[in-house]
């Protein structure tokens, strides 16, 4: 699989930003600073666990530790950078203000950057808080991104078709939220991914399932239980992201009417969903059609978010968010009920954003229960 | 395994805590703010991904989310924290500030804190960067610490003594990186443990195994590589660590010497840890092997870390180090050679500190070539 996924061109993301660093964009900054590995990975494609890269109108130096010098040079060769590698953390650090000596002012992300390296690395540079030039261009996806994300949640859907079966034979066979989980974990790797996306959700029964991100344990899953799985894959960094819903053996009839109302106001995100609209907008859509049916109180989250590089990332689906869906932004849309005594519910689909509506990369069946 | 594990105190922690805040030790600060996910969890035993705690002298307090509120309330019980579940981040950030009113000086690490989150703080409460008084209290291990990384351990032993005959096996059938990734990960959870500790490293032949830190991939495994297997469990939040390295097939007389030299190396280190060891004497008496044989420039890593909540924390064993071994650290032991076109080998055993030396946690044999 990995073989027929398109390159991504790396090259062109540093062409970008340096001209847009010629321009005067970026608060009239002369350099950007990237400490934050995701950044340094969507810009250079390094995806080691330390370093930084220092970007500048006409140079990219990526900076790591003597553990990832060989890698280091292997990962960033499409982007152009020069990379260094230091054993020691101090002379690393040096390396770094050497690379902005003559720059003035040196644009870094205040919101991932310590606040005892922003200021050690102040006494050597003028450092100015952005933190939006990349992150706007992260959010939106090219072709080679979405081809990884949609291989990736290819990877979970074929997992949890085989996994399901497991599931549902329950009364034959005990399983505990652990057994399902291992399974889509070890499974997805089988269907081409490289790794689980996150940590899955296997939620079971009246108090489990009631807490949205609960982490699988060892608790047998039985009969009469509502259950949530949350699984996703990883494909060369990009995630996936979705979540299912099931009650075990035969419905009550409040189970039957939960599980109905989650999957009308997913349904009616799924509808909202297109190019400018508010994530606000998104999200109360579908807390609408709970908030109607007098159970608002039990969706306890937001809607949904960006998935790309992060796992969570903008935009976010909140009541009080100012961010904005665009066309090729890829998010989820996952509304659900929990109620501790009763257990929970969650329907969630990935969808990239079309200028009309939105295309699902999510093919998962949403059995009706 | 789970119920076998003794109970963690956290009201031990926060009572000790407390106590010294009484008596004016943290620099005088009236209370502890606490935004790193593992000084939160080691405090308070929530695990989530978002939280908080304030810790005063009379009080403790734990912010997060809505999708924990439920899983908090049940996993901080022994701590006695109350807890704060805001579904508005704005609306959580409030009751953080809230929280602190009265204060006057806080304590807050500065190494984990965003600048910008200290910037925001910054305006209603009086910080004071405080890094070392939770972070000194963690690299010390007690009974049922150890006891969780013991039994972590132990999954990647049992794990890795399934696997190898597999790797030992690719004459007869070929066997990729991955394929021995993905078997130690999927079998540490069937002895024992909740998760791999780290990415599992599977570094084989020429290049791969000449990066210390390489990702395993596609590569077929043959005949002549040196291979670098570099795997951990995870119990209950405690991790492990270990490595172990082979020759596939028949070793040549210079991977034969080098595989001597590293395992020389490495027994020098098990041989020197004890109590009050500084860490950069240990990183010393591992280097000085290699250097005395001429291959002191093949090895670009520091000798070893601290284990915990972390998979690398304190002490770190590096030739600029500050930092000194004490007991009931639990600490790894690792030295290795690298060089492009070779390969690599390293060696890594898990200790626990004691005062005339340590206990080994692995048990996986480092075979012979």
């Amino acid at each position: 699989m990995r073989s027929e996924l398109p390159p991504i061109d790396h090259a062109r993301r540093v062409w970008l930003l340096q001209e847009a660093l010629g321009r005067g964009l970026g608060n009239g900054c002369d350099a950007l600073l990237f400490t934050d590995l995701t950044d340094v990975r969507w810009l250079t494609g390094f995806g080691g666990s330390n370093g930084w890269a220092v970007l500048r109108a006409d140079d990219l130096v990526l900076g790591t530790d003597g553990r990832y010098g060989e890698r280091a040079r292997a990962e960033t060769a499409g982007s152009g950078a020069s990379v260094v590698a230091e054993q020691q953390r101090s002379r690393l650090n040096q390396r770094l203000v050497e690379s902005l000596r003559a720059a003035g002012r040196v644009g870094l992300d205040a919101r991932t950057t310590p606040h005892a390296e922003w200021d050690r690395l102040s006494a050597d540079l003028c450092l100015e808080p952005m933190d939006s030039l990349v992150k706007a261009q992260r959010q939106v996806k090219d072709a080679a991104e979405i081809a990884r994300i949609e291989a990736a949640a290819a990877a979970a859907d074929a997992a949890l078709a085989e996994v399901e079966p497991l599931l549902l034979a329950t009364a034959d066979e005990p399983v505990t939220e652990a057994d399902v989980r291992n399974e889509l974990e070890y499974r997805m790797r089988l269907h081409g991914a490289d790794d689980r996306s996150y940590a899955t959700i296997v939620a079971s029964g009246p108090d489990h399932a009631a807490r949205p991100h609960h982490e699988a344990g060892d608790r047998t899953i039985v009969e009469g239980d509502t259950v949530i799985i949350d699984v996703g894959g990883l494909v060369d960094g990009y995630h996936s992201d979705m979540t299912r819903s099931w009650v075990i053996g035969e419905p009550t009839a409040q189970q039957r009417d939960l599980y109905q109302l989650v999957a009308a106001s997913q349904q009616a995100g799924l509808d909202a969903v297109r190019d400018h609209l508010p994530a606000s907008d998104l999200d109360r859509v579908c807390r609408d059609v709970f908030v109607d049916a007098g159970y608002g109180e039990w969706f306890i989250h937001g809607t949904g978010h960006g998935v790309g590089l992060d796992i969570h990332e903008p935009p976010f689906h909140s009541t009080t968010s100012d961010d904005v869906i665009m066309r090729d932004h890829v998010v989820t849309v996952e509304p659900g009920l929990y109620r501790g005594g009763f257990g929970g519910f969650r329907i969630e689909d990935l969808v990239v954003v079309t200028e009309t509506g939105c295309r699902v990369l999510t093919h998962s069946p949403k059995r009706p229960l």
